[in-house]
Parts: C-alpha cells; sequence; structure tokens
C-alpha cells in the first residue's frame, strides 16, 4: 500500500543528532559574501556553526573531512517565498492569468486535500509534497526556504526529517477563498499563537524550524485580521510575510475597496516594519518605493513567476536605488516550475537589463546577494554569510565542468554558468544533508516511488493531481 | 606540454565509420514533434536514419539495444545560432552594452587568435574551443547547431571528431571591424567558394557539416559584399544567416548610412528569402514584420543574449501572427554563458508572456517547436521531428527526477521542468555520441584538462583569454 512515507527515512544522522565537526579542505574557492572572495582555505564546523577559516587547518579528532580541492565553498541559497504544495502542480497549464490560475489550478488542489481526503491522507500528502520539494531544493543548494502554506503541520515534520531549514509562514485568510479554506475565527487566531509557541520559541527543541505569519493579500484579509497579525508579530518577535502588488487587477481591487494603492494602504494601517517581507511588488509608484525604504521592509523579488504569470516587471532598479533590500524567491511551482535558485539568479539579472534597455544596471553580484545575505534577512536566520560564529549552512559545488571552465571571475561563474546539478555537497545546520549528490537523511528513490504510487491511489478514488 | 588535444580522441565509433542499427525499447513517451506524442513504442535507427517507429520492434542482428523505459524520447535540440569561440569568454563583465562588449571582450579574444598566436597555436586553440563548447552542446541534448565564425576550418574537425552536426555559417566583414578581421578582396571571396565546395557539396564525404554565408551585420558589411553574399548563396544553394536590428543603436546607424531601416535596405537590395535567416530582429516595426513574412526568411530568437547585453525584447508573438518561422538559439556564450536549449526555451515563453503581461500568447509546445523544427529549418536539415526517413538526430531524456515528476503535460515538463543534465543519450546521424552522461566520441575530462594548461601556457606568454 500507499502512504508510507514515514518508512522511507533512514535514521542517521538525525538532524537533532550529536554534535558533529566538520573540516573542509582546500576550498579552491571560498565565497565568505557577495564580494568577499579567498582561495585555498579550510573551514572548520562545530556543531551547527562555522568556527573557524583558516589555511591549514588540523583536524580535529573525529572531524569529518570533505576534500574540496579546486571546487567552491559557499554560503547555501535561501529561497524566501515559495508554495511548497505546489510541488504537485509544475508544469501545469502555462496559459493562464493569475486570477484564473488560482481558479483552475491551486484552488481545486487545496479544495481536495481540505475536503476530499480523509485526515490521514491530508497528513500524508502534505509530508510528502513537502519532502519531494525539500528534496529538490536541497539537491539545487537551498538550505533554507520559506513556506507560505495553509496549515499542514507535516510540513515541518518532513523538514525535520529531511535536515532542511525552513520557515513555515503560515496563511491566514478570511476573504475571497472558498469557504473551506476562511479563517478568521477566536479559535484560528489561538491556534496560530499556538504553533509559534510549538515552534518558534523552542529553538532548543526545532533548531531548524522558524514560524511566520503569512496573511496571503490583502484582498483575502479584512483589516481587522491585518491589524490582529501586526500585533501578534510583534508580541512574539516574530516575521510576517504577504503577497503584495503582484498584478493590476490587484492594486485596481484595493484602491476600488479600501481608497488607497496596496503600500499605502498597509502603512496607513500601521502594518510595515523590518519585520515584514512584501513579496512580488511588481506595481510599484515611486511614492510606495519611498513608503517602503522608510519602512524597513524586505521585498521579495520572484521573477519567473512574474514573468510566467505575466504579472508584470517589478521596479528592482530603482528600488534597490532607494536602499530597499531585495531577496529571491521561487515562488511555488505552479507558477515557476522549479526550485532552482541558480535559474532564479539568472532571470532576475537578465530581466532588469532588458527592461531598463540597459545592461549596466545590474550584475552578477546584486543578484547573488538577493539569493543569499537579503533572503537570509527575510527568514531572519545567522546565515547567506561564511564567518566564524554563522550558522553552518552552506554549499560545495563543482565548478570545473564544461559548462563552467574557464572561470574569469567566480561570482558571475556561479551565477550565470553553474547549474544546480553542480552542487555535490549541502550542509545545514552543521549537518551533511546531501554529500555528492546523494541525500543522507532520506531515501530519495523511495519517497519519489511512494509519491507516484499515492498519485495512483487518488487517481483510483477520483481525485487528481 | 600542452596543444595535444587530438591525442585525446578515442577512435571509436567514428561519425563516418561503419553502419549501426540501433534499437531503442520501450520509450515511456515519444515527442515525434512539438504537438505529437505517443507512449511505449519501439524506435530503430538503421544507418543515419530512422526507420521504423512501432510497438515491439524484433531486434535485427547486431542491434545496439536501449532500454528507455518510462524515459522521454525526443528530437535533439538544434541550436539555431551561436558563436563557438565565445566558450572561453563566459562569465566575464556582464555589465556592458552590445558595443563596448564588443571592443573590450569578444574583440580582443579575435585580434589575440588571429596577430599574437602562431598559425599552429591558433589552430590548435580553435580545435578546442569547438570541443569544449561542442562538448557542452551535446551534454545539453544538442545534436546540431549553427556557428557563426570567422575562418578556423578547425571547428570543422572539432565536430567531425565529437560527432556533432554543425552548420559552418562563415563569417564574411568588410567594414567597421579591426583590419585584421576585415576580409573583402576577390581572393576572399574565393576561399568562401572553396570551403563550401569543400565541405557543403560533399554530403558523402562530410555528412555532419554544411558551410552557409554569414555576413555579420548590416554595418559590418558594404552592399558590395552584400550582393555578391546573395549570389552565391543561390549559386550553391545553400543558407544565410546575419545579424539584424539588434539595437537601437544599429537601427539608428542604418538608417543614416543607407537611407532605411535594417530590413527594409535588406529587401531593397534583393538580400531576402528563404534560405536567409535573420538574427535577433529587437528593434522592428509593422512594415519590417510584414517584409519579413513575405520573403520566406527565417527569424532567430535568442532571448536570453537580447536580455543581457540591454538589447531589448523581440517582437516575437508579433511574428508568429504573420506566420514567420521562428528558431531559436543560444547565441554565443560571452552574452549568454550557456548554451542551454532548456533554460533558452524557459527565457522564450516566460519573456513574452511578461512583456506582453499576457500569460496567453505563447505556450511550451511554441517554444519547444522553435527549438526543434524551425532551427532544423534554418540549419537546412531533415531534423528535428522523429520519423520514419528523418535523420536519426534523437535525445532520450530522464523525466522522473525530484524536478520533474509528477507530470501533467510531457511537453510542458520538458520545457519547464527538465533540465540538461537529464539528458541521458545523444544519438546524431545515427551514433551515439553520448551516453548515461558519458561522451562516446572524445575523452571530456582530458580535453577540459588539455584546455586549462593551454590557458596557463597562454598566460605565461601574456596572452589572456
Amino acid at each position: 500500500m500507499v502512504i508510507n512515507a514515514v518508512n522511507s527515512i533512514i535514521t542517521q544522522p538525525k538532524p537533532n543528532g550529536e554534535e558533529m565537526t566538520i573540516l573542509i579542505k582546500n576550498a579552491g574557492y571560498l565565497i565568505r559574501k557577495y564580494n568577499k572572495i579567498e582561495n585555498d582555505v579550510d573551514i572548520l564546523i562545530e556543531g551547527n556553526h562555522i568556527s573557524k577559516i583558516a589555511r591549514s587547518i588540523k583536524a580535529p579528532k573525529n572531524a569529518e573531512i570533505i576534500n574540496a580541492k579546486g571546487k567552491l565553498v559557499a554560503p547555501g541559497f535561501v529561497n524566501a517565498h515559495t508554495h511548497l504544495y505546489q510541488n504537485l502542480l509544475k508544469g501545469m497549464n502555462d496559459r493562464l492569468s493569475l486570477t484564473d490560475w488560482v481558479q483552475e489550478i491551486t484552488f481545486p488542489l487545496c479544495n481536495t486535500v481540505s475536503t476530499k481526503l480523509t485526515k490521514n491522507e491530508s497528513k500524508k500528502i502534505a509530508y510528502l509534497w513537502s519532502l519531494l520539494a525539500g528534496i529538490e531544493a536541497v539537491k539545487n543548494g537551498i538550505s533554507c526556504l520559506l513556506d507560505m502554506d495553509l496549515k499542514h503541520i507535516d510540513v515541518i515534520r518532513a523538514w525535520n526529517d529531511l535536515g532542511l531549514r525552513g520557515v513555515c509562514a503560515r496563511t491566514v485568510v478570511d476573504k475571497w477563498v472558498p469557504d473551506d479554506l476562511s479563517e478568521a475565527s477566536a479559535e484560528q487566531y489561538k491556534k496560530i499563537e499556538e504553533l509559534i509557541e510549538a515552534y518558534h520559541l523552542t529553538p532548543q527543541d526545532s533548531p531548524l524550524i522558524s514560524v511566520f505569519i503569512g496573511p496571503s493579500t490583502i484582498f483575502t484579509c479584512s483589516e481587522e485580521l491585518l491589524k490582529w497579525i501586526a500585533k501578534t508579530a510583534e508580541k512574539y518577535d516574530t516575521g510576517v510575510q504577504i503577497h503584495v502588488s503582484e498584478t493590476n487587477w490587484e492594486v485596481e481591487s484595493i484602491k476600488k475597496e479600501r481608497g488607497l494603492r496596496p503600500v499605502e494602504y498597509l502603512d496607513k494601517i500601521g502594518f510595515l516594519s523590518p519585520r515584514v517581507s512584501l513579496v512580488h511588488c511588481v506595481h510599484l509608484t515611486e511614492k510606495e518605493i519611498s513608503i517602503i525604504a522608510e519602512s524597513g521592509a524586505t521585498v521579495v523579488h520572484c521573477p519567473k513567476s512574474n514573468m510566467k504569470l505575466g504579472s508584470g516587471t517589478a521596479p528592482v532598479v530603482e528600488m534597490m536605488k532607494q536602499g530597499i533590500p531585495i531577496a529571491l524567491g521561487t515562488d511555488g511551482s505552479a507558477s515557476n516550475d522549479l526550485l532552482d535558485m541558480f535559474e532564479e539568479m539568472r532571470f532576475a539579472a537578465l530581466l532588469q537589463k532588458v527592461k531598463n534597455e540597459d545592461a549596466t544596471v545590474i550584475g552578477g553580484s546584486d543578484v547573488y546577494k538577493m539569493a543569499t545575505v537579503e533572503s537570509a534577512r527575510v527568514c531572519q536566520n545567522n546565515a547567506g554569510i561564511i564567518e566564524e560564529g554563522k550558522l553552518a549552512d552552506l554549499i560545495i559545488v563543482d565548478v570545473n565542468q564544461v559548462h563552467s571552465i574557464p572561470t574569469h571571475d567566480i561570482i558571475n561563474t556561479l551565477v550565470y554558468c553553474s547549474k544546480a546539478n553542480d552542487v555535490d555537497t549541502v550542509i545545514i545546520n552543521g549537518k551533511i544533508v546531501m554529500r555528492e549528490r546523494v541525500i543522507q537523511t532520506i531515501d530519495e528513490k523511495d519517497t519519489l516511488r511512494e509519491l507516484c504510487e499515492m498519485r495512483k491511489y487518488f487517481e483510483r478514488k477520483g481525485v487528481k493531481f
């Protein structure tokens, strides 16, 4: 039978297991951050953090040694916005605008999971889609992702089993969506606070997990709900993520309903702050860009998704000029198909160059900064940079492939030439989650097989995905 | 010592060796063409062509059997425009406009090869860059490419050794470029005709090679030269490829110098015909689109290059509406970094969706058609489709990867989800050139090692690339 994904977990090493010591020897290139590169150094990892960076570090007793000769060591990528459940929807109809796409592609799956499956089935499918997406992410060099999800606690279980760092931005909506997805009762509010208390305030018990609050959009949230979210996030000192100004349709409907443009409205109700990340921001006025800059909020740019849905091109260069931190996200697989930060960086750079008809406006190091430092800022984690004391979230990349040599500028090589498949090792929170392209914590083949079996099982029940 | 690339060639199988019979069994999916898909079929290849497609074909004696169970068999991609020498320049400065980029990035390498190296050295480096780019292309599922190159005969030698189908679009220019690259004497004309006679008119001796004429641009060619090219192409019944309307700067300078917009000018001098492919076509008026449609010429779209150089976005949707065949090219690695048709298809689709702010204007099958059928049309070869009697240029792709399952629409899976690395086998002209990601004709590692050694050797001589 299907649905026994738990059995596919190999028990060692566990993310919460004993402390490890890892010594990465002779990194050909070390990208400490987007503008700081060294050659031929060793990196020592003790417990969950980087403890020393120097030449010729003597291996401590029991250290796991990784030879990185000629290879690149860099911070793991942080995917600052995605929806993992959409991993089941990749490659579906690609000729739909955002609103049709929501009605025809994403809502039916959400509805199926909420109403047509048993509780046990929906828990298991959420676990499996999270593993599927998580494995894809790790194989692409992503060490942390932010998942804007409705209410599937099994997502967190999958991340812990895989050893992936994740931010669960628990979606809350009370308008526009089908009834079964809406929730704004005092009881629902309590559940969100319980989730934060269980996983966000307990870093010792769940070091890989944070919980943010994710009001989906302005048009799916009442003003009362948005205000409660801002207050609750402050109370628990956590983050908030919201989709803003993705389409012209959204801007017009917010203007009509709330009397102001989206960013002006959020400013008016006191919603904006450095703990808030605004996803998309495609359609902004100069005034709105200034409001965001003053608020300290971060913008998450999702170029492939904005392109695929025909939403428009975000004014990234203008926002950068105003000093707004820009992070990078793939968005979900229904509007991107891939969770691949290499492609996302290339799309981000090339889209701005062509939008401005000026190749000089943005460069490889700018988009690399988005995918590491700024995305880590959104996720509020101490990563995105390789320095002593930082979290040991890093990747080793083979830059000696036929498509990456010769190297002229290692950041440009990584941004424009390297491919997800060139990532050979991924370390998250001081644990080796992938080594030589083999996931160490979960049996990848078993997971894929179980997913295919589950798909057939649902099909027999008349439920398609 | 360096420069002994010839030694890296494994002698078996040779592209011109004995005839082979290959039976591909149980293809999970067969894409015959962009709109025609079958499941669970066998494909028989005899000599250089596809001889039978059916279920359960009995294996002929001595047939090489390839098991494609659950995998996808599809036409090899055709890259309709590139400059292989730029493979040495990937990842260089990414903040330059086209004209600065030509002066600072591409001319210096051309100049080095023409003037600073011995004849033997420049022959060997041309051989090596062609192998490097050729191996990259094959590993990405490209079975044929069109290389617009200056005059390096060793490119052809590399293609033959690798077993890659190639169109050598011999570049001819007599204006604007540095003196050492210009050539318009009767002696030069004669050399071009000799090249065509040697390789294009001898399909028995060089089945993989065609020779086109490649006037680089209008502004680098006198009217006399353009007219000679049109006449010579007709005389030899061969193709012509030219860059047209890549930048606004080009359009303005042609208007000033020749009194008309570029396409209007080419039409006036009788240059346009179905044998001509026009690369880029970013800046066109409605009138120019109509002229192209009436002429029967093909357009080669290079989205990543146009984006990276900030040139602009070609009116692809408008050209499609007028029935102009649109092919797809990566352009050279200095303005793209990769020779990857998977990424190129994704960029092509997403760029038009965002340009038009309408997701419905173009779909996966449209860009897939560009990368196969229409690019094969540009190269004038009988491929791009899998049918009995067609050239056996095909690829086998693993579509069961974590990033490609579940599958909802196999063309969309290939276009939006699959990665170059998922191509496991490449057959060109009936020969297996790559099998399970290992190049069969050339030692890949030796080639990369030789290239790195050559780079060091030149550096010691004060020549950088």
